[in-house]
Order: structure tokens, then C-alpha cells, then sequence
């Protein structure tokens, strides 16, 4: 008989896989800049654990998770690597991308909910906790690349995790188990976030001129 | 009788003041730059707290304000939200932003200063935390805006954050009420801000042109 | 008899020469800015201690070194007053700038591992926390100036750092004494820095054009 992995194992799978794919949007960013071998990989380990790490330090939550597990750095320095030398089939796997990159988001944002739920922190502190996790990595590779944050100015981002995580606490409130709170969590969310680039749905935007200043 | 409310009283009231200031000038910020509606929040978000994150993150004061206390995640969303639903009267109400905005100033400064003098730091560190309170997020704005901070480029501004810092140290130094030492780094604070403002007060500027590089 | 002072000793007295270096470099990109005297003195003391600090909080090494010994702050304050001063001088010591700048590199670098020695991470880590405290300081200067970070794009700067922390964590590994082990990576790294700016060295860049974006 087939018995479903549970939801947790998965999750600690996906975590290098998400690590690995935020790493590779960063190195295509650091190529898009030029930047040489070793910036691609500092940009990678700063974009795929930075979030992450960002989560930790806010919440006083040490040792941060790549200091304790240092393999982190490996994984996410090879993910860079591979990006340069297989640069030139990337265009064919830009779908790939597409999908790991999401898988990315929604993973990192309950890995970030359930830290924060570790420290029982409140509600709002857990969502925003998760939000930090799976879209603070993309907001500073965007800054060390020199552009306003992609995240502040389109695409359905920040809110996939904002509503991920928020599906993830309903789940485990309404005592839902810990696995099926995750599954539904991560279906949900990949699937927005994918339809949403499918469908390039987008927020209304804030459109503000003044002379004055 | 009247009698005057303590200055700890009126200062925390003020607290979610500033930070709705400070989300107020980032949200202005944000619709300048076409950001989507939540991007516009979290850049007020960002702003309001992010100079108290960045204060009690680098002397170890755990939980942060935000965490401990997620209305003010509250607050600075709800003005977020308020600027841009009238941002049409917004150049209206420039000179009330403009008086807001320094009383968020001094008002974080000196709550700064609070939290430094609580965790016996010594006198420059004091000073230094009221100034990373006050100013630190407008700098954040400013980056994530991918504009050089206006706080080293031009106006009065970490000038008036030093100085209402150094007042009201100086003040409680001198063995005067802790209701007074606010009152007087406040009232000075504000006044100088607001002066430095109208009579466009700024400091000399180093220039350095060098074609070596 | 001549007796060699210890390593340590060495390390102690270079260590507030190389805050001032870092803050000079600053203070000049400041200038190109047009930045005024405040700004210019704020990047000067972000860019010499910003390593530190960001090394401090990622592992969660309280308190930083400016917070427990405030005299930094003084030292990289008025190196940065010092650089607007003799501004007009400063291509004449075009080259005294460079190897102070390389001097800071180094000495921020093993100072970085030693921390992490302390504090008993695991070895990849020690050579992380060598590269932020050598490395970060400038990528914060670069950040705030609304620069890519040079770090990123050209030269051999990051690889120095991580150069001189493999040879020091080597060194000691292999039994030597620690003042040896400190002198043998301060002379390697210093000698790394100074032949890649000299001749020019430079890492393969990583070049990547994509129209889908």
C-alpha cells in the first residue's frame, strides 16, 4: 500500500529545492548586471537565505539556520554556479523557473510561519513572519542589484505568501492536522501565484505626482 | 485645576502619531514611484519601524516593538491605506505632513533615547539610538525607493534627531524631571526642525570630484 | 635583543587604523555625492562598522563593538572630518589610500574570524564571518551611495577576504601559533590585494541578456 510521505518530510525536501531555485533567479539577475563570478554567488546566498535570515534576527531567533547548517551555503553557491554554465538553455527553462521559483515562495513562507509559531508569537506576527521569509530574499537582491524592489511594484508576490500563510494558520486553528494544514497551504498558494502569472493579474497601483517637493 | 498630563503619557500617544507620519511620508513616497497598493504598506510599514527595528536589533532589545505590540503593524498599514485614498488633497495638507513628520522625529528620537537609557548604555550610544530611531527609517524608504538618502544629502534632519537626543540627555544629566527633559528636548527639537524647514537651514556639503577612479 | 610585539597586539593597534581607512574611502565616495558634512560623516561610520555590526547580529554576538566601546564611532567620525579637510590633498595620497584600504580589508577580515572562533562556529562559518566583516562595510557604502555594489562587479576584494580567512583558520588548524598564523595571513592577503589592484586581476564575469523579462 502507498502511504503519502508526511507533509513535513516534504517540506524539509523542498526547502534546499526552494534555497536552490531563489539562488538561481538571483544569478540570472547578477548576469543581467554582469557581475562576476563571485558577486553571482554572493547574490544567490544573499537572495535565497537573506529572507530567511532576516525572519531570524527580527525574532531574536539564533543560531540562524545557515550558520547552524552550514550546507545552505553549498547548496545555494552550486545553484549559482550551475546557473552560470548552464546559462545558455536557459531561456528554454524559463517555465521551470518560473514554477521552482513559486514553489520557492510558498515553501519558504510556511517554513517562516512555523518559526514563528515555534516561538508562539501572535497571529499577525506569524503571517508577517512567513511574508519576510518567502519575499525578503527577492527585496534584497533587488536592492544590491540597484532596482526598486520588484516585490513593491508588481506581480502577485508578497500577497501568494501573505495568503499562503494565512491559510496555513486557518488550517492549524481550526485544528486541522500539521501535514494536510501544509498541503493545503502549499496548493493553495502555488496555485495563485502561478495563475497570477498566467493570468498577469496585478494590484491596483498607488500613482502619485507632486510638484512641491 | 488643570493639571498638565505627565510628558510619558503624552509622548506614548504620540508614539502611533509618528509612525502613522512616518508611513504617511513613505506611502507619498511609494505613489511617486507607481508602487502596487501593498507595496505602498510595506513601505510605510518599513519606514515606521523599521528605524525602532533597526535600534533594538543592534543593541539586542528583544521583542521589537512591532512584535511585542502588532498594532502598530496595524497603524502604519491603516495610514498607508488613508494616503492613498486622499492623496488628492494631500498637497492641501502639505504643511500638516510637514508638522507631523517632525513631531514623528523627535517624538522616535526621544523614545530612542528611552530605550538606550533603560538598557545603561553609555551617553553616545544614547544619543546614537535616538538618532537610528528617528532617522534610520527614512533611509530605508529612501533605499528601497533606489534614491540616495535625502538624511545625507541635504536639510536638517539627523542634525535635529542629535540634537533633541543630546537635550534630553543632557536634561535628565542635570538631574531635571523626566517629564521636563521630554518637554524641553521635544519643544527645542521641534522648533528647530520646523525653523530649519522655513528658512531652508541646511549644512555645508563636501564636494570631491576626482577622475581617478 | 629585538623581540617582535605579539600578533595580537599588532592586530589590536591596526584594528581602529583600519575603521579610519574604511571611513576615509567612504568620506571620499560621500563627496562624489555631494553628500553634506553630517552625511558624510554617517556613511563614514555605516561603511567602518557596518561589517562588524552585521556580522555581530547574524550570529548574535551582543554587544557590537561600537556599542561596548564607543570610541569608535570618535575614531571614524573624525577620520571622515579629517578626509573633508584634506580633500584637496587626497589624489597625492592616491596610493597611501589604496594600501590602507587593503591593510583594512585584511585586519577586518581575521578580526571577523576570531570572533566566530570565539563563539565555536563551524569552519565555513569562521571564513563567512571573516568575509562580512571585511566585505560588508563597503556593500553598505555602495547600498547607500545608490550604487550595484563594487564588490559584486569587479575586482579582487571578496576573495582576499575569503583568501586570508582560509589561510589564518588553515594556520591554526595545522597547530601554528596563533601570532604566526595572524602575520602569515595578514602578509598573504595584504600581498593578494595589492598585486590584483597592481595588475590588474580580475574574476571571469558572468554576462547573461534575456528579452523575456
Amino acid at each position: 500500500m502507498w502511504t503519502m510521505p508526511p507533509a513535513d518530510t516534504v517540506l524539509h525536501v523542498l526547502l534546499p529545492v526552494a534555497a536552490a531555485a531563489q539562488a538561481m533567479t538571483a544569478a540570472l539577475a547578477a548576469g543581467r548586471r554582469s557581475m562576476d563570478w563571485l558577486g553571482v554567488c554572493l547574490l544567490g546566498c544573499i537572495t535565497a537565505l537573506g529572507g530567511g535570515s532576516l525572519r531570524d534576527v527580527l525574532l531574536g531567533h539564533y543560531p540562524l539556520v545557515w550558520v547552524e547548517n552550514p550546507s545552505y551555503l553549498a547548496i545555494t553557491i552550486a545553484a549559482s554556479l550551475v546557473t552560470i554554465a548552464i546559462a545558455r538553455v536557459v531561456h528554454r527553462l524559463h517555465l521551470a523557473f518560473l514554477v521552482l521559483d513559486a514553489i520557492g515562495l510558498v515553501v519558504f513562507t510556511i517554513a517562516g510561519c512555523d518559526v514563528a509559531l515555534e516561538l508562539h508569537e501572535s497571529l499577525p506576527i506569524i503571517i508577517v513572519a512567513g511574508m519576510i521569509t518567502g519575499c525578503a530574499g527577492g527585496v534584497l537582491r533587488d536592492i544590491l542589484c540597484n532596482d526598486v524592489p520588484l516585490l513593491f511594484r508588481s506581480e502577485l508576490y508578497a500577497s501568494v505568501s501573505a495568503v499562503a500563510g494565512a491559510i496555513y494558520v486557518a488550517a492549524l486553528w481550526l485544528g486541522l492536522n500539521h501535514d494536510i494544514a501544509t498541503a493545503l497551504a502549499f496548493a493553495v498558494g502555488l496555485a495563485f501565484r502561478l495563475l497570477a502569472i498566467r493570468f498577469k493579474w496585478d494590484m491596483p497601483k498607488f500613482v502619485f505626482t507632486d510638484e512641491r517637493r
